[in-house]
């Protein structure tokens, strides 16, 4: 697996002279801040200064038998439900993605219930239908879990195939959350009640619930802290896995990574132990309201864009800052050189 | 003045109409957030749920005296050859508005040297040539100053004529950091030394040249705390005015304004000393890497979307938030109802 999941280093000689280009344009040197930088990490990682016409948000979707234990405020027929309104291009990603000339791919990792009718914007990888409760024992196999990496391995394969230049990640799973701060609070090694949030949006006993539920599921289950496969396993879930796989795969390609909230926060820090080196190829869109979200991504050492308090997911965070990219290209590509424009220079 | 400057309140009917409406998208209740927050917003705005096809920045530019001090990294010519490069589409903000689908308009509220040529995208208001050197005396007059609202006033009635549902506020003038800061260590009476930043990058030695600057032009003029045309007499700047005035007509009109930076935010909490209501009528694109944009945003009480450490001007933070007022009238327009969508409701 260390070897397919072998990850190049980002691409210093690009970094430097799109750096350098930009010290010509009109502008005080370094004043468009993380704008520029963005620009110059962006071209380490896919090695050129190439702009992101083929944007797409890959939503994974699976379900959790821990929703049983009363941990969100809606039903997990919610879940397939979903998935048919993306399909159907009606839900809030379909829209920011849309707007941010991106296109919208679900893979459905383990939603339960029949396989959904094909569709084109649909790849069906059904690994299980929904994970077991993890209060009871593993969430999935050791080998589902592995099976998670090869499907977001299988999936970035045919993106790619169909044309893919940057990747956000999306997610949909009733009691995703929970699992999510499961996965957190056992990696980052806090405090169950730190990593939990109100997810859809529960009250606060129904939050004591679920900060229950979570440490019963850690005790019950003991995952070793260093090993991603365990965690996934013992206290993950299937879209979650699929999207660390994802991640792998799409560091591996160079392709740039734009992450959502607090469930594309749990695959990255999964992914990040399987190969410490993708995380160069991660953005952080946006800090979610999920409390968790703060700790992971200063796990991961990424800094937000975006001051959106969005607790929603699906890749709505991500599909935003495809914007911000957007725009750190187009500075380089349009913007005027202080000699093509006659400006002079600092004195 | 007051009378002209009369501000209408925000419109609560629209704003529970877009509330309610929101609440019925296939998404947990307000999961969406600070977007959410924008469309009802905007709707108390406008008073209705419209969307916002017509977006102009308007760059106001002026030259300041106090440039001679050596207050900026670049010389005061620049400021004449900018707005020619914003006119010939070359700069940072012509790229970020066309990408964000603005129009671009800039105004010459007092640069100085020759009136520019004209052309289709400039208003030629020149005050002045350029504002006297603040350390020696004021400004500018008590009418000089005056004539800054009005021409703001002016400006929004010809956009107005042209189209407008939206307005961004940009900014040009070497030496306008200076100012800015002055004005708001004279407003927010806290030390300049807290409200003083690097510009456009100058060094430290520079930096304590310019604290003292400003210093010395709030102790040779000792403006009234209290008397926003006093303040912009003594410490302002020509497009500094004029964004005020331009700020207060917006408002006037129920056109939502979308603030830059940190010479935005000075000439807003002029307006706001002019008349409290603009408030209302104002977004925070993003908090500038300038020290004392924190402490405006904190007294305009408004809360950045942006984190990208910019410290350019021109609007240009504006301009790229006006892709997230289109993502938030694309949520209202655009997503499906639980009932459309045929999606469970929370339990």
């Amino acid at each position: 697996m260390n070897k397919a999941f072998s990850i190049p280093v980002l691409d210093r000689a690009a970094m430097l002279a799109v750096a350098s280009h930009l010290d010509r344009k009109t502008k005080p040197v370094g004043s468009l801040g993380r704008l520029e930088e963005l620009a110059i990490h962006l071209a380490g990682m896919t090695g050129s200064a190439s702009s992101f016409k083929r944007k797409i948000v890959l939503v994974a979707a699976g379900d959790h038998g821990v929703a049983a234990q009363g941990v969100s405020a809606y039903p997990a027929e919610v879940t397939p439900q979903m998935v048919m309104n993306f399909l159907k291009g009606g839900a809030a990603i379909n829209v920011l993605a849309r707007h941010s000339g991106a296109k919208v791919r679900v893979v459905d990792a383990g939603v339960r219930g029949v396989p959904f009718a094909p569709h084109p914007d649909l790849m069906d990888f059904k690994i299980g239908q929904g994970t077991a409760d993890m209060t009871l024992g593993p969430a999935m196999t050791h080998e589902q879990a592995e099976r998670c990496l090869e499907v977001g391995r299988l999936a970035v394969e045919r993106l790619v195939a169909e044309g893919l230049d940057m990747l956000a990640t999306g997610d949909m799973g009733i009691g995703n959350t929970t699992a999510s701060s499961a996965i957190a609070a056992a990696v980052l090694k806090m405090p169950v009640k730190e990593m939990t949030g109100r997810g859809t949006g529960i009250d606060a006993t129904a939050w004591e619930r679920k900060v229950a539920v979570i440490d019963l599921a850690l005790s019950v289950n003991a995952p070793d802290p260093k090993d991603p496969i365990d965690i996934l396993a013992k206290v993950g879930g299937f879209e979650i896995g699929v999207l660390a796989g994802v991640m792998l795969e799409a560091s591996r390609r160079r392709i740039p990574i734009v992450l959502d909230g607090f469930i594309s926060g749990a695959a990255a820090i999964l992914a990040v132990l399987v190969n410490r080196e993708c995380r160069h190829f991660m953005l952080a869109s946006h800090q979610s309201v999920e409390i968790g979200h703060r700790h992971v991504l200063e796990y991961l050492g990424l800094r937000p864009y975006l001051n959106l308090d969005l607790r929603l997911g699906e890749g709505s965070g991500a599909a935003i800052c495809f914007h911000l990219v957007d725009a750190a290209s187009a500075i380089l590509d349009e913007m005027e050189t202080f000699e093509s424009a006659g400006v002079s220079e600092r004195e």
